[in-house]
């Protein structure tokens, strides 16, 4: 794919760590940011981050040759709506939403005559929000999914997957309700248990936030996430979600039963079984 | 506390981890550890960590300031029969036990005419285990509960203070079982939590796995933990550790509602009073 001009719309962790990465494996790529706020433009701009900082669409999307909209899922229809009028009917356009079936459902028709949209969900997140915290190194080693639908063009796959590698992304291909059942056990359970397990500290322990360890604070470390975001996520992404919660509350039931057995060996295996399968994550 | 000659039983993490720290803060001082097995009592003997590495008790605690019993639960009571006559009636005996009530509860009785027994617990694990693992860093900014009892010589206290204060901790005492509730919440119940999380995905999502992002290999970490070391630690803490994960379960059964909710606030304030919590503790 050619790439002489990239539009990021949104300049947070994500369009930021983009346009980082981009200048990094792409230097010759012309970079075009939309900021909302005019003070976010201003900051890209003394960032030196990209050649156009605007919080006009017209000249960051025009002629780009690939569009990726880094807002949260539920600006992203109305700035479509937009965007699509502008651009070119070959501009690659992705977005980097956590979630996929709503978004997509929501794009594909507003881009269905203008440019190739294809879902992506680069899973390289962070507590940390905004460019600050952005990264040209945020996509090294990370997944990125990206997930087309039965009407999505196939150039359009392969465009993003090229875009993402470029980035440092490995790319996998699912369909965005197969893409939403995975990330609902994987991000956003553990999203929800971080979340509960501190407000249940919290609640009835309070004091023995004094003297957690390492571990107490591994495990809740994604509940620093912004809460606005988050809700929108956890919400957008709900029936899998509560499909995912409710089994896992089936899980801890049994555990229950575990603790209370006179054989330790069934709670052994079962610490073992866990400690075999993240001992494999660890060696990826 | 006069500080001579300092003797670990048992040359794992965090025993090993004692001899690094004390080399580093107290050169003064003599190390002797104790190891079950000839090949360890080798390795420290190779290491250099000690001046007297042995599996022979005598020559280890005998004259010893101070004996810090660093292996699993379940051996203490029998090592620590082994133990008490043969140390002075002034040495302080004490543990790293991670559940304290059974612990001291068993080591009171047997150090009650010889040496000044008192519980400790530095919240400095990690899921790497063994000598290899050891660190003089691993107290550094940690927290070590010290647990007396109704019986425990109040000099006794002070000692093991200034002895996990030397080593880098920051101390706080509370009674046995009051320790036990508090990590039941802060270690038990997260340790519990992960390793149902990863049983979870590998059952329902496995191969989700392939691209879980950074938020599930953090709250999953402790889950490699060794399950022989968990099942002990879990199943000695069994009634608080109940107690907490029936609470959690109730919990995330109200957070099942909230996802259910139209309206998006009470998700959101659960959301954001995790964050404001969660935020308090990486300040510390």
């Amino acid at each position: 794919m050619r790439l002489s001009k990239l539009a990021i719309i949104g300049p947070g962790l994500l369009g930021g760590s983009i346009a980082l990465a981009v200048r990094r494996f792409s230097p010759e790529t012309r970079l075009a940011v939309w900021s909302r706020r005019v003070e976010a433009a201003e900051q890209v701009r003394a960032s030196g981050l990209a050649e156009i900082s605007s919080t006009e669409l017209a000249p960051v999307v025009e002629e780009a040759d690939a569009i990726v909209l880094c807002v949260p899922v539920g600006a992203m229809p109305a700035l479509a709506e937009k965007i699509a009028p502008l651009i070119s009917t070959t501009a690659l356009v992705t977005d980097v939403g956590s979630v996929k079936t709503s978004v997509v459902a929501m794009l594909s028709p507003i881009f269905a005559k203008r440019g190739r949209f294809v879902g992506s969900h680069p899973m390289a997140g962070s507590e940390r929000t905004g460019l600050d915290a952005a990264s040209a190194d945020l996509f090294q080693n990370a997944v990125c999914i990206v997930t087309p639908d039965a009407g999505t063009d196939a150039s359009a796959v392969a465009d993003a997957t090229q875009l993402w590698q470029m980035l440092g992304c490995s790319v996998r291909v699912l369909p965005p309700a197969a893409h939403d059942e995975a990330v609902a056990a994987v991000s956003h359970l553990p999203h929800l248990l971080a979340a509960a397990l501190v407000n249940f500290v919290c609640a009835r322990q309070p004091d023995s936030l004094n003297f957690c360890g390492n571990g107490f604070r591994d495990t809740t470390r994604v509940a620093a996430g912004p809460p606005e975001m988050w809700t929108e996520i956890l919400r957008a992404n709900r029936e899998p979600l509560q499909k995912s919660l409710r089994a896992m509350i089936d899980s801890l039931n049994e555990v229950l039963t575990l603790l209370n057995r006179d054989d330790e060996m069934p709670l052994r295996q079962f610490l073992a079984r866990a400690k075999t399968a993240r001992d494999r994550l660890r060696k990826q």
